[in-house]
């Protein structure tokens, strides 16, 4: 059997009962080790935790040498932990037609992930809209292909969790060409980038799909000790310094609710200016005043 | 110290460590118990697992006698179990602004819930849009503002997940006028009803938001040991036996990816119907095909 177990966001704790009783009779483990991290546990932490060795998945063992990871699943139990929820990433729903393939069972233990998890900085998950992911620029390569979904967010009057990149085990193109096998130390991308991504994308696009003074949530360490949230506008994010990672940002949407903003104010430097931020940003997108069909007006 | 804290979806053994831990150090455990239910568990076995008492929380437990529930929680450690994740529903962020009205620091716990384990039917989460919820009908009671919402989404071809109606301790009218505190059993939405009313609204409504041939997926106890996906069109589902709830409902949107289409022949009768349903569906709101602009045209 292959075990998909989810850690949760955190710490080793966070993973849960049943899964770590199905970790500690598993033959081989594998953590993947490219999508996310831990915030408050490592490879070693994890591997005393459960009491055994701990295999790191990288990209290339989990894409190309998944049969690896799969050998013996037939006859043992195979853990392999994704932090999070098993299901967060695209791999892994590969790793499962693989199992499928080969005729191995599959089973998975959820955990909690930073997609329902950001409930926690009090706006409603189901007035978000799809989930868009934000990588670093270089000066050739700005994919913005996330603008005309936070366009399609916000025209619904919906919020946008954003992900922001995370470079693990990256070449330089360097080294690339040179063929060396030397890795760049990791990148989290913190908030101020994406606050000043998504500026320079409005700036160039200039189709409004949001403004520099459009109301924003920065969501710091999710479910850590540290764990931190701010809300500003994504000027004042852009300048904002969100401290060690992990990062998401929510962009608000128009429906924003009462209970909503009460929520948030804990989390501004100024409630009565973050309020007029939001209502100035509730004038986009908004549906022109109700006008009664005729036939009303002639009862 | 108040502790909010994810039970996830199904067994006992689906609270994280740290959660039982944490719940087993509480002075007072409360398990809120009506907007969801652990599918393979309980009030007692959780009351066994932990070694306390566990106390049911009703929604009017919750939303009028918060003070109850909140009372020497400054002082003393106090658990607010919740199945799922914490922040699901909109009643728990009302207790954290009360909990800190009155000066008490609130930690939450996460855990899995539908909104993100749900990818586990081999759907992309960052392919869904906003979430919907669908109540039961009654002659005269057919709210169908879900409706516009699934049109967004699909516009946007994106999939939708729909949560299905629980009616726990509910009144009959009779009964509440009547004055007699007289519960009905539970009841839980399942596919079939789910479809009907879906098919319904679409008959009524005629804007085709989507049609009796739109894919959908059933999920069906999702994270309990008998987990069912169904893959099949709306009106296949609504004479599909469920078996027992929980239950929850995906309509497909049109951007469905080769690999979640891969994954779903898995679970639906007949492929290639399956494929055509899909391909045909995939027709509804197209974008209109590129034509280069004029100027590209001169050159």
């Amino acid at each position: 059997m292959l075990y998909l177990i989810g850690l949760g966001l955190s710490y080793e704790t966070d993973i849960t009962v049943r899964g770590l009783q199905t970790v500690k009779k598993c033959k081989r483990v594998y953590l993947e080790a490219y999508t996310s991290i831990l915030m408050a546990a490592d490879q070693d932490s994890l591997s005393k935790f459960y009491g055994k060795d701990v295999i790191l998945a990288d990209r290339e063992l989990v894409e190309t040498g998944s049969d690896d990871i799969l050998e013996g699943a037939d006859k043992d139990d195979i853990a392999f932990l994704v932090v999070g929820d098993p299901f967060g990433a695209t791999t892994h729903t590969d790793l499962v037609i693989r199992a499928r393939e080969l005729g191995i069972k599959v089973e998975a233990i959820h955990n909690a992930s930073v997609m329902n998890a950001v409930g926690a900085c009090g706006l409603q998950l189901y007035q978000f809209g799809q989930t868009i992911s934000m990588v670093f620029f270089t000066d050739s390569w700005k994919p913005d292909s996330f603008y005309e979904k936070i366009m399609g967010n916000r025209k619904l009057g919906l919020h946008t969790l954003i992900l922001l990149d995370i470079k693990v085990k990256e070449q330089s193109f360097e080294n690339m060409m040179k063929g060396k096998l030397i890795y760049e130390p990791p990148r989290y991308m913190n908030i101020a980038t994406a606050a000043q991504q998504l500026i320079e994308v409005e700036e160039t696009k200039k189709e409004q799909a949001y403004t520099e003074n459009t109301p924003c949530v920065a969501v710091s360490r999710l479910g850590a000790p540290t764990q931190k949230f701010k809300a500003g506008t994504l000027k004042e994010l852009a300048s904002y310094d969100s401290g060690e990672p992990l990062h998401s940002l929510v962009m608000l949407g128009r429906q924003l609710h009462d209970l909503e903003l009460e929520y948030l104010y804990e989390y501004c430097d100024d409630k009565e200016k973050f309020r007029e931020f939001v209502l100035q940003d509730q004038e986009f997108f908004k549906p022109p005043p109700y006008v009664a069909p005729e036939e009303e007006w002639s009862d």
